[in-house]
């Protein structure tokens, strides 16, 4: 029986998706994208809410399941594939987990499409209100990164010489962080890490502008 | 050579020390609780940033390291201590995190104290726009977490018939819910787990009331 490819449901311009996508790239695995457009609606549809009932992308159509959350689905991946996305030692593992949490429940959620919304309507402060959110979230929050990576020895990447589940989290990040505008030139550590990360076709071919369909 | 008492830097209200609570609880292990006020500033003196930079709690000391970010101290006690809040089927682990990820991810930090007090700030709303914003996406993110849970069978908890890392995570969701005055009566799957795990002493012990020293 021929194994079906992978389906990601899947928006560009998402973090969360992208996340996804430079996981599969790195493992190697050939998948369908599903446009689901956020800015019609179309994840708020019942179709989509009958995969992901959170009406959130990414979801991933993968063994036969329907898979959600990002680092739920890339967490699948490693034990499924292999995928060396965290290091073999335990306080490796703890140290990279954190350091990908650290952007992934801290730092992209309440940067979320949705809550900006909710700002913009409480605030009424429209597309300035929406900037400034960004610019005080992101800049704290990779700030705080930013000593975290610093704190203990790291290679090229987020912790050693080969991309992990760090790295993966914070690429998206840096793409948001460019795009409101947040100034990274006192963040040396992420810079290096991205510019390793620049060299990989893996992350290349998943950044939102090669997936704008 | 005698091992030495974890310790864990906590908080007595904070969602994220009360899940390692319960997962030290559930594993048996004897710590020693040092308060970190997060009212009076003591996150953000230098003595707690040198533990953790993000200024957060938990911080877990143990095993002559320190850990940060409360899923992934757990996710180290799970693979140190054979802990048992995963399934060991790969589907269910992916279940059992997307799940919990739900809740770490999508509800506690837009709702965190630092977040609301900005919002605060940048409407003048004072406490009702505070409440006004919990209720929002606490209502929001369980209605979605209730959906979850019911699209596949479950047992008494999140995923089956013993505790697991969705329902560390469900717990304090839930107190923090009562908390800002959410309505569960609409959530039958969310309350049936919550009196499955309140007749758990790993749980109580845990519970903010049992540790506001």
């Amino acid at each position: 029986m021929a194994e079906q490819k992978p389906v990601l449901y899947d928006y560009w311009r998402s973090s969360a998706s992208y996340r996804v996508r430079i996981a599969l790239n790195l493992a190697g695995i050939d998948y369908t994208p599903v446009v689901i457009n956020l800015l019609d609606g179309s994840h708020r549809a019942a179709p989509h809410l009958e995969r992901n009932p959170q009406g959130f992308v990414p979801a991933l159509e993968i063994d036969g399941q329907m898979l959600t959350q990002s680092l739920a689905i890339i967490e699948y991946l490693i034990e499924t594939r292999g995928l060396p996305l965290l290091p073999d030692d335990l306080p490796g593992r703890a140290r990279v987990r954190a350091l990908a949490h650290a952007i992934a429940m801290d730092i992209h959620p309440v940067c979320n499409l949705s809550v900006v919304a909710h700002v913009m309507e409480i605030t009424g402060g429209g597309a300035e209100a929406r900037s400034d959110w960004m610019q005080h979230f992101i800049s704290q929050g990779l700030t705080a990164f930013e000593a975290m990576l610093t704190k203990e020895k790291s290679g090229k990447f987020c912790h050693g010489d080969t991309p992990g589940l760090a790295d993966v989290c914070l690429m998206p990040q840096i793409y948001n962080a460019e795009r409101w505008g947040i100034d990274l030139s006192a963040m040396p550590r992420i810079r290096a890490v991205r510019e390793a990360c620049d060299q990989l076709t893996a992350f290349v071919r998943a950044h939102p502008d090669n997936n704008n369909f």
